[in-house]
């Protein structure tokens, strides 16, 4: 009944006898706890202080999970019982969905980890683009012609400004190849209802919000083209994930998140622009 | 004719036979070009290109003291002479003013720098609240009751959160001492000529701008109480300084300014609240 997830496009992944999510057939995704270390005990931690946590606006609640509790069950590694958080699985109402995965943040270390983690990912910062651009694409699957693409890990993290350009822009296009044609820019970015102004509305409860810090967290990005062609609504979704680095604000707002938040904003804006540009030229 | 700046709060100082910036009666601060160290041209290159760049919006080049060149000076120490940069002095028609040097940004080297300059400032940052908060305060003098507080720089490096909030309500109150009255707080950082709003303003423009990356820049914020009780206008301004450590933005926004400056206009709205509360309860 339990399955490996078919579009997790990033992280630890359940395969080869590895520790990894699962999911049913019900809409749930099943989060594996790793008991002895900090991860999944900091992200069970944060599940449970956010879902009572009163002072989250509903419009902002959306943006996140939905979070069912704990659960033990068989772990993919075939190590016995073991506690998963129980989270809405976000793909599940989508056939065959493009996804982009961005960890938000020019730094995704935080000054209460050990010296060793800090170092680890300090070097990787500085080696992808969290530090240049403020985030990093981590993992993304592209539907388009009647295939996925997926890329490799490797060159997922070699990824420069001008790839992450391309890959915005392949996002929304009905076609491969090095001349996207911007098809569903608008609907999918554009418009009161797109992406842009799902961004929008994080960014203003950043700039306020000093409740939490979200280090090395992602916004999942999600465009099901065939949903959008049926008229099926939503056929975008904007949604955070992975809460295991959350650590207290302290009555400071998450500045790091921000300035990462809004770069990635300002990119989305300008292959927005670049479409009705590439429009207007047609 | 030219003399130690008296109202110099951070950076390197003219005295004991040290190279530093020196000033004259008529409103100019001279800052010696160091040619055999990067920072020096660093700094040159950007006002050159800062003072041609015709894409800075007016209200923008407001926040920048204002370049007329480079001339040929003897140094301060004793070198002979040597190119300075020829500067507006902020602090020229202020008798006593209060101010605030606040380096934004929870990151302060950059990605081109020497690996010894960014491990320099890598633990730098992480001893001061320039990675807690995106900005540390480098140097300040709060003029009360006749006098100037104007702690060593060593004090200063160890401020904590609280420290800085307390630094804030200093900055806009007629007393000393652990109960400040929030005298000036509405005028001087709220209404709608105040630096609540002036940093808006470098917010909004921060979140589009691409050119310039300004890696460990200083907002200097100026009251100046004796005019502001005469009437006398502008009492209160914000500048930025410091630009020897900008590079280009190479089509990115400056998210690591913009987050840092976020955070600071939330201090500053957080005393600015909390003035109005304790004038309510009074």
């Amino acid at each position: 009944m339990l399955k490996v997830p078919e579009h997790q496009v990033a992280g630890r992944q359940a395969i080869d006898g590895k520790l990894g999510p699962l999911i049913d057939n019900s809409g749930h995704f099943y989060k594996p706890l790793q008991d002895d270390d900090e991860r999944g005990t900091g992200e069970l931690t944060f599940y449970h202080s956010f879902s009572s946590n009163t002072r989250i606006p509903h419009h902002i609640r959306r943006f996140f999970p939905v979070f069912y509790g704990t659960q033990l069950l068989k772990a993919s590694d075939g190590s016995g019982l073991r506690p998963h958080l129980v989270l809405q699985d976000i793909t599940s109402d989508h056939l065959n969905p493009s996804i982009l995965d961005i960890k938000i943040g020019s730094r995704t270390w935080y000054i209460e980890a050990s010296n060793d983690y800090i170092q680890n990912c300090f070097h990787r910062d500085k080696t992808t683009t969290t530090v240049s651009l403020g985030f990093r694409i981590c993992g993304l699957q592209i539907y388009n012609e009647s295939a996925f693409w997926k890329p490799e890990r490797k060159l997922v993290q070699s990824f420069t400004a001008d790839d992450v350009r391309s890959v915005l822009r392949m996002f929304v296009s009905s076609n491969v190849g090095p001349e996207p044609d911007f098809c569903f820019a608008d609907s999918v970015y554009g418009g009161c209802d797109g992406i842009l102004e799902r961004l929008m509305e994080l960014k203003t409860w950043f700039e306020d919000q000093t409740m939490y810090h979200f280090c090395s967290c992602s916004v999942l990005l999600l465009f099901d083209k065939e949903s959008f062609l049926k008229g099926k609504t939503p056929f975008a979704e904007v949604k955070l994930i992975d809460f295991a680095h959350v650590v207290d604000g302290n009555g400071v707002i998450d500045h790091n998140f921000l300035g990462g938040l809004c770069s990635f904003i300002k990119f989305v804006s300008q292959v927005l622009a670049d479409s009705k540009g590439s429009t207007m030229e047609d």
